[in-house]
């Protein structure tokens, strides 16, 4: 297949083309991933995930910069319908990002698609697998950090970078709410701030308490400035480190765990469509919803219905 | 049944012993809420979405004042992890949320317990439904702003009001995502900061470019200053004139379509749980994991089979 082996030898028009398919969960464009995914494996997902406002871009327009001085190639997926790389807020970032829009071994792809569920969506392990495929040798993929997104990345990326900022205090708080858990790295950005250090302590404490005795990775926090590019080369070195620590100890546990996480995910979506089509006006559940809205029947109840007629279990 | 008649009659103890077997999805539990069912309906329910550090808490407090002067009895829940009602991080708050917390004709119930998919947790439809057959005239719903959790309580919210504030420039941009069509009133608090009028002005004129122009409810922005108590009486009267709007023209199709997302909502996460069990260690899907981590076959083809396994589609 022609098409495919454009993919394969990083033909960014092809890439872009297909990613758009993806987007749109063509049937064609499936097909075509399903002929390009035994060529992935390959690369480095790295998740930068943290709140609008945080840095992420500065940070990941340093981190580009770090890695291509190391020679290696980038996929950039950027997903905050925030953040300046989309809409364009601040020109100094888009100035920089220009200038590695122009190196050719930086493929950047923004999607502003996101699932009905809020987390990922359907198209983005998708888009990660053509990056891949496509030989691009790191993958960085920029979340919004609040919610669920970090639970989602953490199936798809190997590496979990969070931004943090010493004036996000109620950030911190959020960071209890399972956040840590799946982080490998923080960055902790504006840390010439004056209540950096509190952060820092605070954060370290965080990560101090919530690790378990036995784990073999305790997460780094890299205080960073992003707009000086201060600490973003160390930041790169972690990554760098933590991919080396993966690949010595990650055991097949995990990669099953990995892959479960992401079936799930997908899985989750599909079901979603399925439900927009059976529960659209004019249903065999119309009754049902009637009956629902006169309070005839409870929603559990309900949800018990038509989950019987739907599925096996 | 004792139990639902207590709860009919408003009895605290056994209305916080029902809301926390719901939260486990007790069978029992959910049997009792059929019971309790057709007793509910006559709420008004409101969500309060924001993000962290908005200023929900304190508009909540003075919304239950407000209330309370008119006589109303109200329901509160609490679904924000990072709240200072749940953290205690504002003491000022809980102290004035104590205060409430005396008054009989004012049940709160803060849960922490969310779904897997980052929306509101299954159990949320069901602890609105109790505080509903208590006879709770109001039932506020706290929720973080950023992400779905709005799309979410669209469904369950008869009234949606979106906090944000002049600093939150960022939040202001992710208003474009989807957020604008689902909130009926916005409160723009700090509205003593500097850049309130530039907010107000962006958000009135997010919203009239948003609007069909046959909208019969165009979604008023309230400044308030909810630390100094400004604004919340007029905010409270618009959650009124909203509810009175609503019963107005409010359609059966609006009406289906509520039930429709509500459905929606409990058999996503219905079908989460079956998939937690269905993916877990040694399932039947275990090789076809296996396969998926030596990149034999694409998430996507994997999840189409399992899915033809698990559903009738």
């Amino acid at each position: 297949m022609a098409f495919v082996s454009d993919i394969l030898a990083g033909d960014i028009r092809a890439a872009g083309r297909l990613m758009r398919g993806i987007d749109m969960q063509l049937p064609e464009s499936l097909e075509t991933l399903t002929h390009l995914y035994p060529h992935t494996g390959r690369a480095h997902i790295v998740g930068v995930s943290g709140s609008p406002g945080a840095g992420k871009s500065t940070l990941i327009t340093g981190l580009i910069s770090a890695f291509r001085e190391q020679g290696k190639t980038l996929g950039i997926l950027l997903l905050d319908p925030t953040s300046p790389f989309s809409t364009g807020a601040i020109l100094g970032d888009r100035v920089r990002m220009q200038t590695h829009a122009l190196d050719k071994n930086v493929f950047i792809h923004s999607t502003a698609t996101r699932g009905n569920t809020g987390g990922l969506s359907l198209a983005v392990p998708g888009i990660v697998a053509v990056m891949d495929a496509m030989g691009k040798e790191i993958i960085i993929v920029e979340t919004v950090g609040a919610g669920q997104d970090e639970v989602d990345i953490r199936h798809l990326a190997h590496t979990n970078v969070i931004v943090v900022t010493p004036t996000m205090g109620d950030d911190m708080q959020a960071l209890k709410a399972g956040i840590l858990e799946t982080a490998h790295i923080f960055a902790l950005n504006q840390s010439d701030h004056a209540d950096a250090e509190t952060a820092h302590h605070l954060l370290k404490a965080m990560i101090q308490l919530s690790q378990k005795d036995d784990a073999a990775w305790r997460p780094p926090v890299i205080k960073t400035i992003a707009v000086h590019h201060q600490g973003i080369s160390e930041l790169a070195e972690q990554i760098a480190h933590h991919k080396h620590h993966l690949e010595k100890v990650e055991s097949p546990k995990q990669t099953s765990d990995h892959m479960q996480g992401l079936l799930a995910l997908i899985l989750r979506e599909r079901f979603m469509d399925t439900l927009r089509v059976e529960l659209s006006e004019n249903s065999r559940w119309k009754k049902l919803l009637e009956r629902m809205a006169q309070r005839k029947i409870d929603p559990y109840a309900a949800a018990e219905k038509v989950l019987k007629q739907l599925t096996h279990t």
